[in-house]
C-alpha cells in the first residue's frame, strides 16, 4: 500500500501504467485518499467526462489484513451525475487483493486517444494493458466470464457494463464477490461513466502468491479483531438481524415506522411491504436453496449479504440490498419479489446503480410512461438502458434528467442525485444527510436513520426537527472516518452503541501501524474529509443553496404522519460548523 | 400600462384574472419590470415547472406609443433550461398591442388544477378565459389560423407550440407579426415551458377601439422621435445593412474574420458559408417573390425582417435569422438555404428556439447520431421534437441535455444555455457577455461583437483578451436599459455612434413621461436590472463558477486564428465591479 497506480490512458500507443510512491497522500486510505488526491488534482470545473478528470480507486486503510469487515474499496471523481466530488463504496473482493498487492490506489487519468477498449492485468509481476474491443458493450456477468476463461479463478474484476461505456450518469463499477460474480457496486454518481471515459473496461486483480498484510503489532492485532468481532457478534443489528435477513430487513421496519417511500415519495406505507420483506425474501431463498446469510467478502463476519435463486432453483443474482427492492419495489408500487430479484440482476449486469434506477422508474411513472406496479414495465425500462435506446440514454442519466425530459416537477433529488429509501418528511434526520451531504441524497453519507428509527447510538424523535443536524452532523463525520478504514459502514451499529466495540477499532488501527489514535483523531479525520470534499464542491460552484431538498418536501404532508419536512434552512447551514 | 393583469391559473373553476394597479413597480417596464416581479416574486430555489415559479409578460416604457422600434416585448420567470432568472425578448405586434390596452404586464401564476388547457382573450371590454382543449398539442400556425377563425383578424397571438406544452427546455412562446404570423419569439431559456406548465396555450389579444398612447408632450415627442428616426436612417447597420439584407448579412461578416462556429464550435470559417449569407438570402426571396426588407412590428423604420418564400412561390417561413441560419447551417455543416428556412418554419410552428435546437442538432452530429451536412436527418431531429418522442424530449431539452444523455462532453453551453453564433476564442467580448451575463450564453446580453467586429461603438481586438471585460460591462448594462423601454436592441448600433440618436432616445422617454432622465439615468437603471438579476441567481445557487466557460474553449484551439479564449477567471469576476 505504499504505492499509487497511475495508468495515463492518453498515453501514446494506448494507456501506460506506472507505479509511483504514495508520497504526500502516505497514511491515507480509502475515501480519505480518493477525495484527496481529487480535491489537489482534479479542477473542480473540468468537464466530468473529459480528460481533466480522473477515477481513484482505493483500499481502505485496514484492507488486505486479517481483520473483520476491511473489504471495503472506495471509488472518487468528479460526478457527472452530481457535478461534486464523488466517493462511491462497494464491497467485493478486490479491496482485499489491490491492498496486498501493495497498491494504496489506482489511479486512471488523461484522455483516451481512441475509441478503443482496455483491460487491465494486475498480479504480483506487474500490469498488463491490452486492446480488447470483443469486450465492448458485455454486461457485466459476461466480462467476468471472459476474465475466467483468460485468467483463470484466483482473479477479482472491476469492470463497467454498457452503461459506464454509454457514460451514463447512473453508470456503476462492479466488483466481483466471493464467488467472482459482478454483484457488488460502486453504485452512486456515475463513477461507472467515468471508468467509460477511460476507456477501460475491466481491471482484472490476481494477489496469488502475496501475503496479508502484516501488522507492525500482530498479538495486539489479532487481540483487537477479536474483541472487535465479538462485539459485532453480540450487537442485535449486526449479530443477528443483518446476518438472518440482510439489509432487507428495513422494508417491515419503515414501513410501520411510516417513513417508506411509496409511489415515488408519495406516502410512506406500502400495501405490498410483507411480500418483497427481508423475511419473506430470507424465506424464499432458503426455500429455494439460495443462502441468505452470506458475506461480499472475505473476512465479513457480519454476513448480510445473500443469494437469490429463481422459480427452479437456479440463481438469479445476489440477495437484493433493501435499497434496490424499496427502489424497484415499493416506489414503483411493486410487489413480486421474483420481477424485482430480476430487476437487480438486470441492474448488475448492464451496471446501473439501482438506487438512481428505481427512482428513475418511479418518476417516468409519474410521467405517465407506465401506471405505478407494473414490473414487467419497469423490467423493459431497465433494458432500454441496457441497449441504449433514446428513452435508455434519458433513464440512464437518472430521474434528474428523466424529470426534466418529461417535464415531471416531483423529482426526489438532491444535487441532482435519486433520495434512497427513506422519506425525509418521516424521518428527518436522514433528510438532513440527504440535504447537506457533499455527495447528494446519499444515505450512507450519515445514516440518522440509527438514532431516528432503530434507536441505536441515541434516540432522535424522526418526525421533529430538533436534534436532526447534530445528529446528522455526528454521523456524518464518523462515516467518512469509517470509510477511509476499509470497514463496512455497517460496523457502526456495533461501534456507536458499544465504547469497548469503538475501542476495538482503535486498537486495530494503532496495531497495525503502531499508531496512537483516539476517538478525537477519528473525528479529527472525518472532519478533514469532509472539508476536503466541501472544498472541491465549493470550488465547484455549490453553494448552501444546493444544499436543500426540492421545495416539495417542506409543503406536501406525508402520510401516515402527515409531515412535512421542518428542518430549517438556516439549520441546514449549521451542519458543517463544528 | 397602469395596471397589471394577473391570472391565478389555480383558482377554482380555471383561471381567473383580476387587473392590479402597477403599485410598487410603477415607472418600470419590459425587462426591468419582469426581472422586479421576479426577483420580488419566485422564490429562487422553486422548481421552474411548479405552481411558485410566475411567467411575466411585459410591453416596454415606450411600446404603444407613436414612436419607432417599440415594438419589443419582454418575457421574465426562472428559466427551466438555465435554473436561473430569464428575460427572452421578442419583437411582433403583441407588445403594442398589449401597452394599448393599458396593461404593463400580464402575470400568470399559480399552479393548474387539472390537464385542461386554456385560452386568454383580452380586449377593451375586459379578459375572457376559456377552456379549449381543441387547441392541445397544436402547432403554432393552427393556433393563430384557429384564433383568427373565432376572434377577427385584427387581433395578435402569444402562443405556445407542442413543446411548450412539453415543458421543454428550448421551448419558445410565439408572437405573432404584422402579417398574423407566429414569427416572432421569445425564443431562450425555456420561456414556453412555463407557459405550458400554467396550462395556458394562447392569449389573444385585440386593441381595437383603444388609442395610440399619449405623450405627456406631444410636440416634444413628435419631434425627438423624428430626430431619432433620422438617426437610425443614417447610421450604415441600420439604415443601410440590416434593411437591405437583414440579420444575416452577418453570416460574410464572421466568416471573414473566423469567427463563424462551424461544426458544433470547431472551427472559424465554413466553406458554405456563401451559400446562406444574407446577400444570397435576400437575392433569392427577390427572386421568389418574397420580401427581405420588411419589419416585424409595427412602428419599424430598421425592416431587417423579411419573408422567405419556397421554390414554387409560396410563403415558407418569414426571413430566417443570422443566428437561425447559422444555428442550423454552418455549426451543422449544412449549405442548403431552402432547407434551413424549413427547419426555421418548423421551430416556429412547434415553438423551439432556434439558437438552441441549431445548437442540439450539432451536438447530436458530434454524438455521431447523423453525419454534419445532413440536412434531411436535421429536419427529422426536429420532428422528433414536434412530436415528442423519447430523442426529442431529449433534443427538445437543449444541447445540455443531448450532450448528457449522449456523453459528449463538447457541448458549448454556460449556464445550460447554448451559446450563439460567434466563437468567444474568435470574438473574446462576446466570450466575456456569454460567461457572465445572469441569462447564460447570450448574444442580445451584451453584444460585443460591435466593437470586436463591426467597429462600432468602439475598436477592441476580438482576438486578445484586453478591453473586453469592460466592453462587455457597458453593454450589458446599457441593453438591460434598453430592454426595458421596448425598444428594439438594434437602436444600439446608431444610439452607440452617434450622440444625438442616443439623445433624441432621451427625449423621447423625457417627453413621453414627463421626466429629466440624462445618460446616467440610463445607465443606473441598466445597473440596477443586472443586480436585480444577480441577485436572483445568487438566491438560486448561482456562484463566479457559473460565470465561466466550458473549459475546452480554454484549451482548444480555434482555428483559422489558433486562438482560446484568454479572459481570466478573475477578469470575469470583474464585469459587475462597477
Amino acid at each position: 500500500m505504499d504505492k499509487i497506480l497511475r495508468i495515463d490512458v492518453g498515453a501514446e500507443g494506448g494507456p501506460k501504467a506506472t507505479a509511483v510512491p504514495v508520497g504526500e497522500y502516505a497514511g491515507l486510505g480509502g475515501r480519505a485518499l480518493t477525495s484527496a488526491i481529487v480535491l489537489k488534482e482534479v479542477p473542480p470545473l473540468c468537464h466530468p467526462l473529459g480528460g481533466e478528470n480522473k477515477l481513484v480507486i482505493a483500499p481502505g486503510l485496514l484492507s488486505g489484513t486479517a481483520g473483520a469487515q476491511t473489504g471495503r474499496i472506495s471509488v472518487g471523481c468528479k460526478s457527472p451525475l452530481t457535478g461534486g466530488i464523488k466517493e462511491s463504496n462497494s464491497g467485493g473482493q478486490p479491496s482485499q487483493v489491490l491492498a496486498k498487492l501493495g497498491y494504496g490506489a489506482i489511479v486512471l487519468e488523461g484522455r483516451p486517444k481512441g475509441d478503443d477498449l482496455y483491460k487491465i492485468f494486475i498480479n504480483k509481476d506487474g500490469v498488463k494493458i491490452t486492446k480488447d474491443n470483443s469486450l465492448k458493450m458485455l454486461p457485466n456477468y459476461d466480462v467476468v466470464e471472459k476474465m475466467k476463461k483468460e485468467y483463470g479463478d484466483k482473479i477479482c474484476c472491476i469492470s463497467i457494463g454498457p452503461a459506464g461505456e454509454m457514460k451514463m450518469g447512473a453508470a456503476t463499477i462492479a466488483f466481483t464477490d466471493m464467488e467472482l460474480r459482478p454483484t457488488r457496486h460502486a453504485g452512486r454518481g456515475g463513477v461507472g461513466a467515468v471508468m467509460g471515459s477511460k476507456n477501460i473496461k475491466v481491471i482484472v486483480l490476481d494477489a496469488t502468491g502475496m501475503p496479508v498484510r502484516a501488522p507492525k503489532d500482530p498479538d495486539k492485532f489479532q487481540d483487537a479483531n477479536k474483541r472487535f468481532v465479538d462485539g459485532l457478534k453480540k450487537h442485535p443489528v449486526t449479530g443477528q438481524g443483518l446476518p438472518a435477513y440482510g439489509t432487507n430487513i428495513l422494508t417491515n421496519i419503515l414501513n410501520e415506522v411510516g417513513g417508506y417511500p411509496t409511489y415515488n415519495f408519495r406516502q410512506g406505507r406500502f400495501d405490498g411491504a410483507a411480500k418483497i420483506s427481508g423475511e419473506t425474501q430470507a424465506d424464499t431463498e432458503t426455500k429455494r436453496g439460495a443462502n441468505p446469510t452470506h458475506g461480499c467478502h472475505r473476512g465479513c463476519v457480519i454476513q448480510c449479504s445473500g443469494t437469490y435463486n429463481d422459480k427452479d432453483g437456479h440463481y438469479l443474482t445476489k440477495q437484493p440490498e433493501y435499497e434496490t427492492v424499496w427502489a424497484h419495489g415499493g416506489n414503483c408500487g411493486i410487489s413480486d419479489l421474483d420481477k424485482i430479484a430480476m430487476m437487480d440482476f438486470l441492474d448488475d449486469n448492464y451496471g446501473i446503480d439501482t438506487i438512481e434506477m428505481g427512482a428513475t422508474i418511479a418518476v417516468a411513472m409519474e410521467a405517465g410512461l407506465a401506471p405505478f406496479g407494473d414490473a414487467d414495465a419497469a423490467i423493459k425500462m431497465i433494458h432500454e438502458v441496457g441497449k441504449g435506446t433514446d428513452r435508455g440514454r434519458i433513464l440512464g442519466n437518472g430521474a434528474g434528467m428523466t424529470g426534466k425530459a418529461f417535464g415531471v416537477e416531483r423529482v426526489p433529488v438532491v444535487k441532482n442525485q435519486a433520495m434512497p429509501a427513506y422519506d425525509p418528511r418521516a424521518v428527518q434526520g436522514i433528510g438532513v444527510t440527504y440535504a447537506t451531504s457533499p455527495m447528494g441524497a446519499d444515505h450512507t453519507a450519515g445514516y440518522a436513520v440509527t438514532a431516528n428509527v432503530l434507536k441505536v447510538g441515541g434516540d432522535v424523535n424522526a418526525l421533529k426537527p430538533e436534534g436532526q443536524v447534530e445528529l446528522s452532523r455526528n454521523l456524518q463525520i464518523a462515516t467518512a472516518a469509517i470509510d477511509s478504514t476499509g470497514m463496512c459502514l455497517f460496523i457502526a451499529f456495533a461501534v456507536l452503541d458499544q465504547p469497548d466495540t469503538f475501542q476495538a477499532l482503535l486498537d486495530m488501527l494503532n496495531s497495525f501501524y503502531g499508531l496512537n489514535l483516539t476517538g478525537d483523531s477519528v473525528t479529527e479525520l472525518g472532519k478533514k474529509i469532509l472539508k476536503m470534499e466541501r472544498d472541491f464542491n465549493t470550488r465547484a460552484g455549490f453553494t448552501p443553496q444546493h444544499d436543500r431538498l426540492p421545495s416539495y418536501f417542506k409543503t406536501e404532508k406525508f402520510a401516515p404522519h402527515n409531515v412535512t419536512f421542518a428542518v430549517k434552512d438556516e439549520e441546514l447551514d449549521k451542519v458543517f460548523n463544528w
